[in-house]
């Protein structure tokens, strides 16, 4: 992608030439880490291109749809409810906060020593190379943690941004009855913002259509699970970030098309990597485009992550929204239960982490987990504690990498993964 | 204090040696650093006897309060509704949390990029050397911030922990609404543990005793404000310190002597410091017992605080509960009126913060502002950014220092303040 896209961009307000830089990074990352994986299946071509175009391409049909009337909301975070979204003709998209790029830009105004994927978005907004926040119409934020939440103010500034304000304790009737209330303010606003209402009709429609790529990925994520895995983790983790990017219809059916591939391969007991490799899952914080850091390290050492636990991964599509009732409001209270049930680590008390852990560990027969962590985040970085301790109960061993997108820290978290899959292939 | 307390210190579970080291490092520390300031008003007599006995007389007075069969509640924030407990005889009480005596054993089992006063109150109760934490029948949390609440679910193993939801967008309805709701909750596990009922007479006379309290502290913090300060703003620290724990009426009644006599010395032009000494404001995180080191540095460095924009400070006592009626509704409405306007940095936008700061600076006559962040504290940490700007726009300077309770950075901190407080004085 290039020069024909250069004039979307330049109306878009972008800083071409440090965009340029950006793309040209990007490109040769996914050159070095992702392209020269051995044995992928061929339904990854698609998945490619999508990674090739994702400043091109998407970006002018997200520019179309704008011209046609509709409206783009960027998020973060998987409690920005998509389903009101689709429901009144907008496109939520995920913004870029994946990357070292613009990290410098963020520490010219923010603290260092907070979260990179916040230093990363704030500075994407600043250094105007994110098109996906430049072609946003509306970013909805939420108060997940206090990084984020902060940092939302000072985004507010340079974007239009609407806080969604999670409850903490999930498991209590006032909290959902209070996230239900913010599900109608949000409604409100999103019919404000598109000038369509949502209706029930509408809003059943967008579930269904979420629904179905969460669908999708569940049976990518099942197909990963089982020994050996028929697709790289790399692969996996790519796939489940793309879900923020892609059309949902489309995307659906690629993977789609790709589980058929893959189900084809189980079926023969054909994987990416040899049968004893070790199997891991990485459990954590999120790992937006292009983190790709630790899940190239695990594979570079010999091993397989065989799933995700996390809101790139498992958190995102193991529950679907499913209404007791035709109505809006039975529409919203679905909303409200399924987003309850995402055992985000911002949750006190969150048991249903802990338990959710325990049965993918077993689910994906994996021998250990990497528990990682961003710089800086308190909420996984703490709950740590208790996974590890659960673990442990599990006879698993688990081993805590926090970190943050730069690579000044590659080579010791190599020798650790290096020392850590020694120790599972010692038990198996 | 010393040997007559030992087996009240047994008979509550203390580690007696290590309580030992403690108690013989703070008498140390206050005997360097509070007791040489020169011109201290009589008034503190009182307060250097409540501090000498805080491990000793008021754990005393605790366990016989429970041995008539009243009960202690233990908190951390200016959030947990201490009209509540009085109101079912209960005695509230601050914890210990301002040391870095017990970080160590803190970081045995958390994260060590945590906020230090996480790690302190974590450690105090693991390594059982805060006579508060083990009079306390029940803790009460919130979730004011990410660390502390993933802390209180380690917590609640060690000790019962009740958790508060605070809802963090401050001026909406709906948060409002949910407030409401935690508090009701709240007042019905307060009145199970104490098997008292709370009616509307003792929630009134609660808020009444409380609000005696927070007129003392804003009448000493209006004479401090005064050029020149009648008190030095370590002593006004430590009175804010004090207030939570020592006993209400008591503590209200020596607080207004405290006043009487700081008047005769503010008619009289008296003060604690050179009247060009320039005028601070600290700003930022809370400073719990024994928390003395910023006000030390700035004091020895020849400057005067004339006030703490903090939960230790200023925020407690600004706003009084103000009833509209006399049923508890009303009551707890007033109480949910007064808890909003508390700026936390927690809350999501915080202008009301910004603007305090700006009106206190004027009050308070200040030539700059010393914002204070706990190590890893990102809510005051990325808050900071905005506050700067809007001092910048009154011509007042601002430094910020981020620290921990170590005094490694001791010398660092201090060249710094000297170097700012230059800065003050070639503006005056």
């Amino acid at each position: 992608m290039a020069e024909k896209y250069i004039p979307m961009w330049e109306k878009l307000g972008m800083d071409i030439q440090k965009h340029n830089q950006l793309l040209n990074g990007l490109g040769q990352y996914y050159t070095a880490v992702v392209l020269p994986q051995k044995n992928r299946p061929k339904g990854m071509g698609y998945f490619d291109f999508v990674v090739s175009e994702v400043h091109g391409l998407r970006i002018q049909e997200l520019q179309e749809q704008r011209a046609a009337g509709n409206k783009v909301i960027g998020a973060f975070c998987v409690y920005a409810p998509e389903e009101l979204a689709y429901a009144a003709n907008a496109t939520m998209v995920g913004l870029c906060g994946g990357a070292d790029f613009s990290v410098p830009d963020a520490e010219a105004v923010l603290p260092r020593n907070l979260c990179p994927l916040i230093k990363s978005f704030y500075g994407f907004k600043l250094n105007r190379t994110c098109p996906y926040f430049q072609a946003s119409d509306l970013v909805v934020g939420e108060t997940t943690c206090d990084g984020k939440k902060k940092v939302y103010e000072l985004l507010s500034e340079l974007v239009p941004t609407y806080i969604l304000e999670v409850p903490h304790k999930p498991d209590s009737q006032k909290g959902k009855e209070f996230w239900f209330k913010e599900l109608e303010a949000f409604k409100a606003e999103v019919e404000k913002l598109t000038g369509n209402k949502i209706t029930a009709e509408k809003l059943k429609a967008a579930i269904e259509l979420i629904n179905n790529k969460r669908r999708a990925l569940k049976r990518l994520s099942e197909l990963r699970a089982k020994s050996p895995s028929p697709i790289s983790g790399l692969d996996g983790l790519l796939i489940e970030q793309i879900a923020f990017n892609d059309d949902p219809i489309r995307f659906t059916a690629k993977v789609n098309e790709l589980c058929d591939e893959l189900e084809a391969r189980v079926q023969n007991g054909e994987g990416v990597a040899p049968a004893d490799a070790p199997r891991i899952m990485v459990s954590g914080c999120p790992m937006a485009i292009p983190n790709w850091k630790l899940h190239s390290i695990i594979q570079d050492a010999g091993a397989t992550v065989a799933v995700e636990e996390s809101c790139v991964g498992t958190r995102y599509f193991t529950d679907l929204v499913e209404p007791k009732g035709e109505g809006v409001d039975d529409l919203l209270w679905a909303i409200v239960e399924k987003y309850s049930k995402i055992p985000c680590a911002c949750f006190t008390p969150n048991e249903r982490r802990i338990k959710t852990i325990q049965e993918l560990a077993k689910q994906a027969n994996v021998g250990g987990v990497i528990y990682y962590t961003l710089q800086n985040c308190h909420d996984y970085n703490v709950e740590g504690v208790k996974v590890e301790r659960a673990l442990k109960a599990q006879d698993l061993p688990m081993l805590k990498i926090e970190t943050d997108y730069g690579t000044g820290d590659s080579a010791q978290i190599k020798t650790r993964v290096e020392a850590f899959l020694e120790i599972i292939r010692g038990k198996q």
